[in-house]
């Protein structure tokens, strides 16, 4: 398809497209004359996964470009790559704090939480992806205003983030290539973030009102 | 206590404490004379409370002060406004997009959705909370992008999010005041949520290692 039908099937502006490809974010169509290229369903799959990263998970560019290569280097057309890729996912760190006396006891309260749940992946990772030490970042914070954050209080987060990452990956399971189901998992990942947080809010509301006849 | 100690037991800077005194997000201390308050342990709950919602909830401080003073403004003492103020927890919407059809449809998804739920909670807000506004906004980028996000995809995570609502509810109970538990609620609604993220991204991992044998 021509770039104005992608601008029109992706509901992105021909504008954002060009950016978008400038930055690198989308690979470049197959050029059919001088000033045409011809793209295909991959490039409207890769466009709005790039959509969700940006719009939904404010993510900055330069960090989306990141985490669309650690999808794309290694063995195409396998799955092999997902998890690598949602480790990747950058996250905004709350405090330059490294070090500090709650971020080493921090460190200690996940590497206990992760060993209980037997989450290998975490794990290995050691410190260095995002997700970790977002982890890490959030206890840490906890800790230093006050408030539990010891195994006991994390389990039942722990319990529920894996029931839910079950739900995503079965969601996928059913797409055509494992192209597409990469490029979900990241994107699914990232959009049901929001939707996640929305819903927990409006469930404590409803959990107050039960309880205090409230709200 | 003073000023000082107050900034050592909450490990935020006098400078800072007295912006959020300026700005009217932590009432002014008892007078003891021209140039000196005394600040006592309520002040020090405000203050962590505070910090959670600025730092870690990223909310500006005109914002701030608006869910502060959703929380302070009815019934003292008891706990009738703890879910007023998650439900006016802010965010930050991710489109400009009011009343085209995705969203139209998303209001349908989510009435349903509550609905089924039994949240009277979430289905009274017809639309004017934020909480609300979030989760239909969530709906309609996932609808928009070509993602699942029709009632049996969303009902596993409401599913979760009331379960983890009981438990941060069930957390507070042993808190000595109504004020405490009031404010413990919303810095826990906010200040879990970057952790409940983390954990599912982690899972994920976790998740797709388990799968495809890979990360």
């Amino acid at each position: 398809m021509r770039l104005s039908e992608l601008s029109k099937k992706s509901g992105v502006s021909t504008a954002t497209i060009k950016y978008y490809l400038r930055e690198g974010l989308l690979p470049p169509g197959e050029r059919i004359s001088t000033n045409q290229a011809d793209y295909h369903t991959d490039h409207l799959h890769r466009l709005r996964l790039v959509r969700a990263l940006i719009h939904v998970g404010r993510i900055p560019v330069a960090r989306a470009r990141e985490v669309l290569a650690s999808m794309d280097e290694d063995k195409p057309g396998t799955e092999d790559r997902v998890g690598a890729a949602i480790e990747a996912l950058p996250y905004e760190p709350v405090n330059g704090s490294d070090g500090d006396a709650f971020v080493v006891r921090a460190q200690g309260t996940v590497a206990a939480l992760l060993a209980q749940e037997g989450w290998a992946a975490g794990a290995r990772s050691s410190g260095n992806h995002p997700a970790y030490q977002m982890l890490v970042d959030a206890v840490a914070t906890l800790d230093r205003l006050g408030y539990p954050c010891d195994v006991p209080h994390l389990t039942p987060y722990a319990a529920r983030a894996a029931e839910l990452a079950v739900h995503d990956l079965n969601v996928i399971q059913d797409l055509d290539s494992p192209e597409e189901r990469v490029e979900a998992a990241v994107a699914l990942t990232v959009l049901y973030e929001p939707l996640l947080l929305a819903l927990r809010r409006l469930a404590g509301v409803e959990e107050c009102r039960r309880r205090y006849n409230s709200a």
